[in-house]
């Protein structure tokens, strides 16, 4: 096959090209790489060579080139037909998605993640081996904020960046199981997010996309 | 004219849109609006309600709508002539670019405003009303280690995502104007990544950027 993708089948980043790939009907094109993120093996010299920022997912292609990012992976895969529907056509909806997509990650997706790594156990003590549990509490108010502001968008539009379907939804459906992951719930009066939410969750690109590794591949 | 942006001539996130517009020869399509960060004109209600996240710049557009985040205004500006030179054309370029763009925003922008607001007195005490210096310490050790990163790319490539300037670029050259307003000076090890930005600040995209709004205009 002609692509990889290291990533963790539950992580709510690499969810994010889950759901990517699925909506581009790209999944035989890619082999799922698994790197466990609970051993730390996204911290070894071996992993860094790939993203210098250990983290993941990242994307190989068949020349050798790793791509990390999620909306830098994102933009690969929806150019890769010549024919984008995840990143937006005119300038316009370039600029909306963009902006909507980075405000997603700045204002939910990764405050959660920094709330996860820094004030709770994280991914246990052998990998957390800074916290800040301050700067992890303030991140995690933060997206309680950001869950309000997503909220008063989707009750004036069906879509995070506007009419359809787009990377900015996604990028907020990344935030949200990662909510999940922590146990910090979409707030009841945030019925418009829940709403979509529940719309979101009947997608197969998003039902999906824990067993669509299946069956295991090799771990590196 | 059709654009604005809102902006504060000198600082280095506006800088990255300064930077591309004048690669883009866009310059007058906009007008520029000042919005005085010392004041903290950037959290008041009526700027929030243009930017949530209460930052600059934000390009509005002659239909009102605002654009904000600088990777999203690059793209919007980007895409504008039909012909990006700067966010790239393959899927292989884009994907490239977006990842050093936000690697250089991980690794040394962000971090060094992040050190900045938290262990300097940043924008004053009115403005820093909350401050996490050990956080923000570690934020500009990270920065310092994000640019023997770029060093490294740059001794292999002559752009920081390949063979041609881009919007990866801006984003380095946004961190090192930065760099410079905290007094976080390259370490004099990294002479590709010095060189590197001897040549950038000869670009006139870079060098004219804070004059390039002259005459003063109104301000919010
Ligand atoms: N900015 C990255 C963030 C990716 C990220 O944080 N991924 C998680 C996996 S869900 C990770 O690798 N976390 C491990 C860690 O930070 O130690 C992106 O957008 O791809
Ligand atoms: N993620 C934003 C960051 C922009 C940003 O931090 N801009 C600075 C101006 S140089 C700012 O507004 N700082 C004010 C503050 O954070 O209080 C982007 O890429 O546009």
């Amino acid at each position: 096959m002609a692509m990889k993708i290291y990533d963790w089948p539950t992580g709510p980043y690499p969810a994010r090209i889950r759901i990517a790939l699925a909506e581009k009907a790209q999944r035989s094109r890619v082999q799922f790489v698994s790197v466990d993120l609970w051993k730390g093996e996204h911290k070894t010299p071996e992993f860094l060579a790939k993203n210098y920022s250990g983290t993941l997912p990242v994307l190989e292609l068949d020349d050798g080139t790793f791509i990390a990012e999620c909306t830098a992976i994102t933009e690969y895969l929806d150019a890769l037909d010549g024919a984008p529907t995840l990143t937006g056509r005119t300038p316009r909806e370039k600029g909306l998605i963009h902006m909507m997509s980075k405000r997603a990650e700045l204002e939910l997706l990764d405050a959660i993640s920094v709330y996860f790594h820094h004030a709770t156990p994280g991914l246990g003590p052998d990998v957390e081996i800074y916290q800040n549990a301050e700067w992890g509490f303030r991140q995690r108010d933060k997206a309680l904020k950001g869950m309000h502001y997503f909220d008063g968008i989707l009750k004036t539009q069906p879509f995070v960046a506007g009419e359809v379907f787009s990377m900015a939804d996604i990028t907020v459906i990344g935030g949200l199981i990662f909510a999940g992951l922590v146990e910090l719930p979409v707030p009841a009066e945030c019925e418009a997010l829940q709403a979509w939410y529940a719309r979101m969750q009947e997608r197969p690109s998003v039902k999906n996309r824990v067993t669509m590794s299946e069956p295991a591949e090799a771990s590196v």
